[in-house]
């Protein structure tokens, strides 16, 4: 990726690929208002370079003589807007014939193609936005759930940037003082006052554990939670899927005319992501612990935060000590992970044969829900109970989580750092030794939100961007 | 579809679904802007009702207090919008969770989902555009080669339109005169010059057929040609329709970043769309005009406008003879269809053998092509002879092309009620008699335009646009 190269003009489509009603084609670059004014002939006749920044244009896109479209067009004036630059945003009628027509011209008039993410680069070059701010729109573009939305807005709206920032800017402050002390080693002075010095190291080594610390609900809440069913053949596991699934339907299907692919593995359940792993193996009929099945059922079970072990209810009374033969051996064998036992087709068995199950699997001892698949009856109390094993608190009160594994490593060789500072401090080590540790620290906290970066960083960065953003 | 409710606000997703940069939303109504205004803070601080047409503003979607996005809203103000009432674009991050939101939002705030082709509906009620215009911005989205863009955007413009209205307006006058003498039946007056009226009848006439024959070429270049490949088994028609396709993708190609499905069966060449029937079979391995391939090989043609007969020259020495018989069966039973002798493989053959072969297939007598699918060779000759098949003089010289069938359907029944009208002219039917024709006549001109319509004919023509259009 040419990171350096911004003195060009670029173009792409910012809209998705395919057929709609309108598409729009993004121009950014000094030249994008003279490019789009050379192929764009206003109705009211006025040139678009005369416009005022923000303000929207009909009129024809030309090529010579022959008309490829009619379209609106928009002008930003740097510094004000996306990118910094200029930029000119044609909205064109949804054609990819009318798309690529309009590209081609502007890549003749001499745009070049945008790479991906490459907007969204020049504003952070160009200071609109810092580099944790711009992971977070790639963030809040693939957000699909109110969680990993709200994070993501969190995030673009800079708090945690912030957060570093100025816990950055104070350790630097410190650092500028011990490495002027070096200056004047032979006076033996000392600048920075060593209490103050501790105080900040103690707050953040505090902020970085806590920051930390987040990385783990965020990474739940950004990509869902693993959760494992596991029980017999035929006991009801995708019926309980379809259930969980469908009232997630029924909120989207009140919006008319919106099409949803079902993505029968992945559920939200009060704006939490679940991620049934293994849904095929989920159909197959392997999945016991005894015999066969029981490597991959460990597998699964490993790979998951929460596993449910459903069992059909009605089998109990033959099958039960089998059954707590193998919540048990879950159970020892996995005693961190959060286990729900779930006794499926209850509406089959009579009031006592429940209070029967209750009294052998108490729920004072384990977590169990009694539900069936088929009448929807149990199914609220399961998905609060699923609920339950997510500490949302934390994005209640909007606490800053990390999501963005990049950040979570800097925060880690942050911390490394800072704790060589705490032990140079203890040690009582020399100012100068203090300084590298310290310079360490700011690089990586540095890392976070751009204040240091180099090419390749930012190839990493962007390139996982869609094109046109 | 309930075409005359307009008092509402309309909302929908504007770009393709799924995945991208940006989507835009589009609002219109009486009700758009107090409803985009409710949702939207702006950066600036200002009220998005206080702002003048046209201009773009910066701000947040906000529920309450949950901030759903950063967006750009656009305002345009009656008439000077789209569909010509209020209208509010918002420009938001390509998610689908924050279109689903800020839809979702917009409909708890009083709009409702606007219904396939509302938009542009509204844009017709509002007489922004006649109906043949908006016909033509269905067409402009779907269309997919520079011939059907061409004709897109011609009728979008109103060339089309203008003629039909003009005719109409001469028409409609004469009409009324005529049914003014009816009123003065007793004093026998002619207030419409006979002379004259049979000049329009004639000119309409004129018009009318033209229009009418230019349907099928207007077909053509709308949905593209249809031509049927037959010959042998692997005398290399998948190779020929690779060597055709990957002319056009070397030219898509220099777009980076844009992907661009494979649709092996139609190709474009000198921007004529060119579909090949039934390439299923072309692969398949019947496709002789002996034996059982007789029948399908027979289906193929009759579909087709051109047919290829491809065979390959390395085997003609032995073969030619059956080659020659098949050739003339084609001939024989379809000798209005464009027939093209396509000898492939003559990278293997020596000079003197190709003379040989063009000496039992005269130029003079067949069309015949000599090609190499592998080499290259005579594939520019091949595309510039189908090329040849279609008339494009009249998109050259931008004549009015017809390309909806809806047009076509009512211009010939126009003409079928102007030619009784001339036979009423030509046997002196009285004036009454005559005006019951014209009325019908001008009932169906209108209906081209919309300038007569109904709830029916409105919904079934915007029931094929898509949602947000």
């Amino acid at each position: 990726m040419q990171t350096m190269t911004n003195n060009d003009t670029i173009v792409a489509l910012a809209t998705p690929s395919g057929a709609g009603a309108i598409a729009v084609l993004r121009l950014s670059g000094p030249e994008a208002i003279k490019i789009a004014s050379s192929i764009f002939n206003s109705i009211s006749g006025k040139k678009l370079g005369k416009q005022k920044s923000h303000t929207v244009h009909l009129g024809h896109i030309k090529d010579g003589e022959r008309t490829i479209d009619e379209v609106l067009a928009t002008i930003f004036k740097n510094p004000n807007s996306y990118t910094g630059e200029d930029v000119v945003e044609i909205s064109c009628h949804g054609s990819n014939y009318i798309q690529q027509e309009i590209i081609q011209l502007c890549l003749r008039k001499g745009c070049r193609m945008a790479q991906a993410g490459e907007f969204t680069l020049r504003a952070f070059l160009h200071g609109k936005m810092d580099l944790s701010q711009a992971e977070a729109v790639a963030d809040l573009i693939a957000s699909d759930s109110a969680a990993s939305h709200q994070l993501a807005i969190q995030q673009m709206r800079g708090g945690f940037s912030s957060e570093i920032k100025k816990l950055r800017e104070e350790l630097l402050n410190f650092a500028s003082l011990i490495e002027l002390e070096l200056d004047f080693a032979e006076e033996d002075v000392e600048f920075a006052n060593r209490d103050d010095f501790q105080k900040l190291i103690s707050k953040i080594t505090t902020v970085l554990k806590r920051l930390i610390d987040s990385f783990a609900i965020g990474n739940v809440l950004k990509n869902g939670i693993p959760v494992a069913i596991v029980g017999e053949p035929n006991v009801g596991k995708s019926t309980l899927l379809n259930v969980l699934l469908n009232e997630e339907r029924a909120i989207v299907s009140d919006i008319a005319g919106t099409t949803r692919d079902t993505i029968e593995d992945e559920i939200t359940i009060g704006g939490i992501g679940f991620r049934f792993i293994d849904t095929a193996g989920i159909r197959d009929t392997v999945d016991v612990i005894e015999g066969l099945g029981i490597k991959k059922t460990f597998e699964k079970i490993e790979a998951a935060q929460v596993v449910i072990y459903l069992f059909d209810a009605e089998k109990f009374q033959v099958s039960g000590s089998k059954f707590q033969l193998e919540i048990e051996t879950i159970k020892n064998k996995y005693p961190l992970k959060n286990l729900v036992i779930v006794a499926n087709k209850i509406d089959k068995l009579s009031e006592e044969e429940i209070t029967k199950l209750k009294a052998l699997l108490p729920t004072s001892h384990y977590q169990l829900q009694t539900i069936s698949a088929k009448t929807n009856q149990g199914i609220e109390d399961l998905q609060n109970k699923l609920l339950d094993f997510v500490n949302t608190g934390a994005l209640r009160n909007n606490e800053t989580i990390v999501t963005n594994s990049r950040h979570y490593d800097a925060l880690l060789k942050s911390l490394e750092e800072i704790i060589k500072v705490q032990d140079g401090i203890d040690s009582n080590l020399s100012g100068d030794l203090l300084a590298i540790d310290l310079r360490q620290a700011l690089y990586h906290l540095g890392e976070i939100t751009g204040s240091v970066s180099n090419d390749e960083l930012l190839g990493n960065i962007f390139a996982n961007f869609c094109i046109g953003k």
